[in-house]
């Protein structure tokens, strides 16, 4: 039996609604085990009310729970109301560091009778199945950079992508051992050719590393080029593993061809247990949409199979991915609110 | 009557193959426009031979031609005989660079016909027509990073991205140019919500040279929700204006939805006309079927529709073009090898 805390941040947007229906897919599921949840207000809304966004006695009591589940956080692109990124970089991406969320994981897999918008010719009989280990903690999202003569003809503006041997090598050893799990296949997207610093840093790894496992197929491809590869190809890969940038724009298209952001789930996942992981679908806010309860919860939901395997607990994060794929595939072409699809898979999981 | 020096770089792999029929295109067009070519031998296996990538000399003649037509440079990814990127950096994009090439111009257009990887649901009766215009001389392309203590398991590796007023506010006004000139929409592309400082000064400028074109209606799409764009609505776009690396990864995809990375040309274009401009193949060298005749020419070939353009013939570019999309159009499922496209297409235009 196990007994957990949950945090909750249910955030902005179509975030709490979603969220909402991925608690009730945990409670379905949970028979013995306990989860505690504890909810946390924060976001946009909290924001405009107080002017805070994470406050340090939120972020040390945090520290304590054995799991976080967010819903989504962020202002619509262009909204005024808040600044850009404010929330992103204060909330989200605050957490993914301060708790070392070295392990972003985002599987792809395309379920049968999943429209998709690729031609049939592509995927038809096909196993389209792959996981993006995405780094989480370094790269271009360091908020490494700055500006200067800000607003002139003069102005100058720099990002810095910061990699380390450390950040790398325990991200890729992380793909590895997943690949080694899976059909055996791994491909580093970069672009090394250009950014030959951090190219040739993850690179030399990647290699290094892949001599720890032998019977694992290692191949090196070009960000650009693997653009090509997954609308042309999806099915030819396994396990992706690259930097947070890349694996921030990779995964995008990689939902996309796989039915869309709406089933994308992801695990932000600390490696040493000494924080707590994080569990989210891969959409954002979608605020054009919230409020409407249309937003479709199984992105949220099948982030709970990735909380539950992270917990100890595979064959309950099983019993979810199944509901998952038999309410998908009992789904058709009929338009489901989001409650409709929570309570169909809580009671498949009843 | 024009007469032109153009210096044809044909590099490596299948660069010299596509570029043959690039030229015979242009020289079909040609009537009484002179078209003199000065063969430069640069790319692989010059540098086997000499060690030799771009000397300084050939730099200064190359200085003083109306333009350079290149086929493709670069080893095979994982190949040993060439240092990762040596060509790619040391002739591709130092040419980019020392002639000032700040407009990446890659147009993106399906054919009526031409085979896409996408649903015909997503592009029947669409007209997906669009340019990216991505900036060509700053950014991660700048060669600006570095790294210590390589090798050990205290390397740290960066990469800056560099952007300034006066390159992001050229590229942008360009963009806006040509969405004036065509459907009058244009989409900034960028990830100002992590990427802050290079993010707001490309946003605040968007807006800002948006004010002078009230006619193009403007609009911002994070990198990641375009992935999804592109694969679910790709007929949106008109005008996409974008950073180095981001126009790098987008510019593959849009050719991926397109019909291929075998039909996608580009333009390097110095906007000042201090320095030659460059066309060629958004391809590289794919050493895979080099020497096989086999590679598809067509993207070499509307290459030279970009050029014409630019050397002011915008006539001439036009039956190109026309060319070749009636050539597409005639083509069917045949395979065609190199010459046999060139040939083709020759004809149309003779
Ligand atoms: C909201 C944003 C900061 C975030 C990211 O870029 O990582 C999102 O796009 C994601 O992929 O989780
Ligand atoms: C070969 C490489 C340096 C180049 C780039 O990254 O710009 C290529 O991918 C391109 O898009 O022209």
């Amino acid at each position: 039996m196990t007994s957990a805390r949950i945090a909750v941040i249910g955030g902005d947007g179509i975030g709490p609604e979603v969220t909402a229906e991925a608690l009730k897919a945990l409670t379905a599921v949970a028979g013995q085990d306990v989860f505690d949840f504890v909810h946390y207000d924060l976001g946009a809304e909290r924001w405009q009310r107080t002017g805070e966004v994470l406050p340090d006695s939120v972020l040390e009591e945090l520290k304590g729970v054995d799991a976080i589940v967010l819903g989504a956080v962020g202002a619509a692109p262009g909204s005024k109301a808040i600044p850009s990124g404010l929330l992103e970089r204060g909330l989200l991406l605050k957490l993914r560091f301060a708790f070392d969320h070295a392990i972003n994981l985002r599987p792809s897999k395309l379920y049968p009778g999943v429209p998709t918008p690729l031609d049939q010719r592509i995927v038809a009989g096909r196993d389209v199945d792959f996981v993006v280990v995405r780094e989480g903690t370094e790269g271009l999202y360091c908020g490494n950079g700055g500006a200067v003569r800000v607003g002139t003809p003069h102005e100058l503006a720099t990002e810095v992508s910061v990699n380390t041997a450390y950040g790398v090598e325990r991200v890729v050893r992380d793909a590895y051992r997943r690949a080694q799990a899976r059909r055996r296949h791994i491909t580093l997207l970069h672009k090394h050719n250009v950014l030959v610093n951090a190219g040739s840093l993850w690179n030399r790894i990647f290699n290094e590393v892949g001599e720890e496992f032998p019977e694992v197929e290692r191949r090196y491809l070009h960000i650009d080029a693997a653009m090509i590869a997954l609308v042309v190809d999806p099915a030819q890969f396994d396990v992706i593993v690259t930097d947070n940038l890349f694996g921030d724009i990779v995964t995008d298209l990689a939902a996309a061809v796989t039915g869309g952001i709406g089933l994308a789930a992801s695990a932000n996942i600390n490696p040493t247990g000494e924080f707590p992981s994080m569990f989210e679908p891969v959409h954002g806010s979608a605020p054009d949409i919230a409020g409407k309860g249309i937003a479709d919860p199984t992105a949220a939901i099948s982030s709970m199979a990735l909380l539950l395997d992270h917990l100890g607990r595979p064959e309950l994060a099983a019993r979810i991915d199944g509901a998952v794929s038999e309410d998908i595939a009992a789904r058709g072409a009929e338009k489901l609110g989001t409650v409709e699809i929570g309570d169909r898979i809580a009671a498949r999981l009843a």
